[in-house]
């Protein structure tokens, strides 16, 4: 499939992923800001709410790849792994971000990628509250929202000292993973919290240069990936491979600014 | 004026910070996300860019109200105090949240309250790319928005072991005020970060229930006085006392969880 892979095939696999968006949009809204949200916890000793919107979503997104592309594996957060013979695997995450969805903030969003041997290839940040659709593949990205449609790029930004820098929670993950995040973003121009897969989003979008976190799942990172290097970043883990399996990511709007930013996490981890 | 308000009053004060929110949201669109925003910094130790969009927009809402109320006071975060004869103040912020908005998040939003000598008792927060409004006055509270428009109250979350808790940055202000924020979000369920004045605007949702930050302006807290207090919620100083001059401020979603965050603030304080 990799190798013969055209440009028909892409067009199928960005109409099914929207047609999955947009499944899984009709399927959380109901819920999102409803009282009373239907949780479970997902670790006994954190803080991890599942929604009924999340399972609905997947479930709603699996019925739309299970018409359109029987032969595909998928990967998603909520029901694990199921074969596929076709060589690609469809990664979701039904609603990342769910502490900031149980919280009312616009900052969750629904992430598919599509992944080939290689890595994912294709990947769609949703955020369905908003209406915000960002999609990335090759060497394209696109975000359709409410000021229309456009191309987007990342930023140029290779100063660190001219870098803002995301993550979503100021722990990040280990007390040695918070301190090289610290390191880098001492080094920054601005900090901020709390977007969740929206941080992401904003890379893409060329809004923002950094997203730095650690203890991310696969189903976490490779939507924002494809996305990402779509418009010109750059996404590895903290040793500069590749991060699609999850754990610690590092999203960068350019090389030059990944390369200065990674070497501070390196340093730092020692 | 204050003795004698009756509900034309009310409805021309209503129609009037509409009015001005809409000319803002005209005014401020074009520069949201727009690449080079044109910016200074106020503080020249600190980051607190004003963007082009920011005087825009105050001045497009003082337009508004030189046309249709030009006997009120202004009081506005770009172009300072001006003084009235009608015993009512228009506190203006026309972007809330400047670290957001260069940062592309749609957190930010616009602040309208009308004061008299007792305290706002108007407050509207605008996000115009989401396209939401919140506004309240008296006992009613509504948010117009992608859902439509619903009117909004307070949780009723009285445990503090079952609350959420923002506040925009970690560091909050001093040391000691970090350190009373973190004695309340030790015993809260979940804290998050980064929302600027919109987490003031999921307290009167009934989103979240606990906004507790410091060194604030008279501009960045009347708005959401009015509005959580509209809606059912609690804002005052950490003494307890009116919030409406800045400082520091708690924003509860009911009484009795606001007694209880109140008094581990001022035991943290010493």
């Amino acid at each position: 499939m990799t190798l013969d892979r055209d440009a028909s095939d892409f067009v199928i696999i960005d109409s099914t992923a929207r047609a999955m968006a947009d499944a899984a949009r009709a399927a959380i809204l109901p819920y999102f800001r409803a009282r009373g949200l239907v949780q479970d916890n997902k670790l006994a000793d954190g803080f991890d709410p599942v929604t009924e919107a999340d399972r609905a979503a997947e479930k709603a997104m699996r019925a739309v790849l299970e018409r359109h592309r029987p032969d595909d594996a998928v990967l998603g957060e909520e029901f694990g792994a199921s074969s596929g013979t076709s060589g690609l695997t469809w990664v979701l995450d039904p609603i990342d971000g769910t502490r900031g969805f149980v919280s009312g903030t616009p900052t969750w969003g629904v992430l598919i990628a599509v992944s080939d041997a290689a890595g994912p290839f294709y990947g769609l940040i949703d955020q369905p509250y908003i209406g915000e659709r960002f999609v990335g593949s090759g060497a394209r990205a696109e975000l359709t929202g409410p000021a229309g449609v456009a191309e987007i790029v990342t930023r140029t930004t290779s100063d660190l000292a001219e870098a803002v820098v995301f993550t979503t929670f100021p722990e990040v993950g280990t007390p040695a993973e918070a301190a090289a995040f610290r390191a880098v973003a001492e080094r920054a121009k601005l900090t901020r919290y709390g977007m969740d897969c929206y941080a992401y989003a904003l890379v893409a979008a060329g809004q923002v240069d950094l997203v730095i976190e650690a203890g991310l799942q696969a189903y976490d990172i490779q939507a924002p990936i494809a996305l990402i290097e779509a418009a010109g970043g750059v996404v590895t883990n903290w040793e500069g491979e590749p991060a699609h399996e999850g754990g610690r990511a590092i999203a960068a709007a350019n090389p030059e600014l990944h390369a200065k930013a990674l070497a501070v996490l390196r340093d730092a981890l020692g």
